[in-house]
């Protein structure tokens, strides 16, 4: 079987990173309960949402990522059962790739280059599963679909959902 | 229809970079003519090899590959007609990432960030066509597989071939 996992807001938490970056440049106390179902850049005046846009072209933004909790852990055991593979749509954001190549050296080592899929468009996978936050990504594989809840997706419908990297587990595992 | 092409040695001369560094920084005569059949590195004194295989890890060498004879015209032939995607098995190569993108902004532009995807192994590829001048990512491929002439591949059997750009125009525009 094989399964493709997203990075973004899966297994690296970049919602997080936008509300800590967004708190320290504006002296603000945005928090992911007044987020929920929201993008983060929403959830500000008008006149900061393009600072908040422009996070993921700047040099060390992906590199400095927190993993999602139990991610590692599971992922590893989904390893050494599946072919398991990383899918980031992170071709619109060039300065983004070398450094995602890093973070996963990092925090998925065992996840080496062979396995590991930067794209612009997932409806060129070829695979079994697809684990993602965004549905947009989910509507075109061929396979199972699971979403994985971010804060911007707590209201979407329609898909077999999961809340966290335990239930991945109890699904796959 | 949707068809992936390969960068290296398909649309950009890799092969080609390698003979030029090799005879500049050694003062040797190395010629594609000679080679026909090999690897560059096979192809020379045992104690150069080493700098040869080093190439790809160099900053700036992916950015400045030459586009093979007649690619830009007919993959722009292809785009217009069917879905084409540039699939290049880069992730081996880190430094390669942001290189390959800023050089197919200049010699593709019409191919943007969403039709182009960067991977360590073609077997994730779900589409029609595949075009590589590696017959270990043609034979994991589902579709139609067309061998892409490289002097490394001229003994190669077993695949439709096309020797050059002019020939994929013939198959399939």
């Amino acid at each position: 079987m094989t399964i493709f996992i997203d990075m973004d807001e899966v297994i690296a938490d970049t919602y997080g990173a936008h509300i800590e970056i967004y708190n320290a440049e504006f002296d603000q106390q945005l928090n992911i309960q007044s987020c929920l179902g929201s993008e983060v850049w929403q959830k500000v005046p008008v006149e900061h949402q393009e600072s908040i846009r422009q996070h993921a072209r700047r040099r060390g933004f992906f590199r400095g990522l927190q993993p999602i909790k139990d991610s590692q852990d599971i992922v590893k055991g989904l390893s050494k059962k599946y072919e398991v593979y990383i899918a980031s749509a992170a071709m619109e954001y060039p300065s983004s790739l070398e450094e995602k190549s890093e973070w996963l050296d990092e925090y998925f080592p065992f996840l080496p280059w062979k396995k590991r899929i930067l794209c612009g468009d997932k409806r060129i996978l070829f695979g079994d599963v697809l684990i993602d936050d965004r549905s947009y990504n989910l509507k075109s594989f061929q396979g199972r679909t699971i979403l994985f809840t971010s804060p911007h997706n707590v209201n979407s419908n329609g898909y077999e959902r999961a809340n966290n990297w335990l239930e991945i587990g109890e699904k796959l595992l």
